[in-house]
């Protein structure tokens, strides 16, 4: 039997370089000789791609909040039991973009459920299995937005309005307080290089 | 604005009569000048009748308990949100043949998740909206099993073993115990008339 592997998600805000760092940390831990698999949300497993599709598709009142927490929540079990936790318990680290803590702060924070209540429903899905350590990449109050502006050209993303946007950076902020064994808050303003830098300084304490 | 309607969900085991008692009380309320919506889980609204669809596609091994849950508790979400809440609040009287109290019985119970997660769960998709009554018909010990065997013609129903009726059984019975204001054992035993009479006794006060 191998050695359980470690699990890691990276949250935050649209335009934040998620994706990319997402990748250049997965080169980093392979770089340490670790076997690594990326997956991310909505998503990752077959089942939950059904299930994402079921949201994606009709108009955008098709779904109410609970009903829309709830098949997310879905998803996000059948990615543990099918995907995330066959790759750990064989030795493989996994990092997910994104994962519980979009939902705690989308639908928990922003969408108005209630951080508490969704992460109740979303940890009897995973059966409590958090990651060993969740990424936020922030920027600061302010930075987020220009970027995103740049990369969308336009003072909205992904037709939401900013108010909706600092509801989830706050939401980001408040889980982080919460939970401040997993949870960490990354600066993700500069250079790639130097955010990627910062995550791993994050999780040494998994890397020793 | 009408008076809100009230709600009554009919519950128990395979063989008992369900249906045919769902029936009866929609006519019985009926006939007291009611205006009744019947309506039944799995299903009951169009997102819940997809969700229903994506549970009973692929092997049995294609959801996990957890996942499989969830995706209950998201279709009952639907129901409530898009069938049964306006049928309320224009007045009509809902009768719901299985609703909350199945999956209790059924994943909580039976299948090993424990009836208070399954219930958190609900709950929250529900928005704590449970039926004003629910009635579980029940048979004597060996009553249901002798009529389910007459009904499949065979010591199985649905593909389950005994036990694992006994166990829905039991957990039926815990249910009605923990909340006995709104949850009602009713004796579903001998002639479909008697039957019904027991449940309008039962509800006497929600039609006073």
């Amino acid at each position: 039997m191998s050695e359980r592997g470690r699990f890691i998600s990276l949250e935050g805000g649209e335009g934040v370089g998620k994706s990319t760092q997402v990748k250049a940390l997965a080169d980093a831990l392979r770089q340490r000789g670790l076997d690594v698999l990326v997956t991310r949300e909505p998503g990752g497993s077959e089942g939950a791609e059904r299930i994402r599709e079921l949201l994606l598709t009709g108009s955008q009142e098709r779904w109410g909040a609970r009903a829309e927490a709830l098949l997310f929540a879905a998803a996000r079990a059948d990615h543990v039991e099918k995907a995330i936790e066959p790759a750990l318990k064989s030795g493989k680290w996994v990092i997910s973009d994104r994962f519980v803590d979009s939902s705690l702060a989308y639908q928990g924070g922003a969408g108005g459920l209630g951080i508490e209540a969704v992460r109740a429903i979303n940890a009897f899905g995973i059966d409590e299995n958090f990651p060993d350590c969740t990424l936020i990449l922030t920027l600061e109050e302010g930075g987020e937005r220009a970027r995103a502006r740049d990369l969308n050209g336009s003072d909205r993303i992904g037709g939401r309005s900013d108010d909706y946007h600092r509801k989830v950076e706050a939401a980001f902020h408040i889980i982080a307080a919460e939970d401040p064994d997993r949870v960490k808050l990354v600066d993700a303003s500069g250079a790639a290089d130097a955010v990627t830098l910062r995550i791993l300084e994050a999780i040494k304490e998994l890397l020793q």
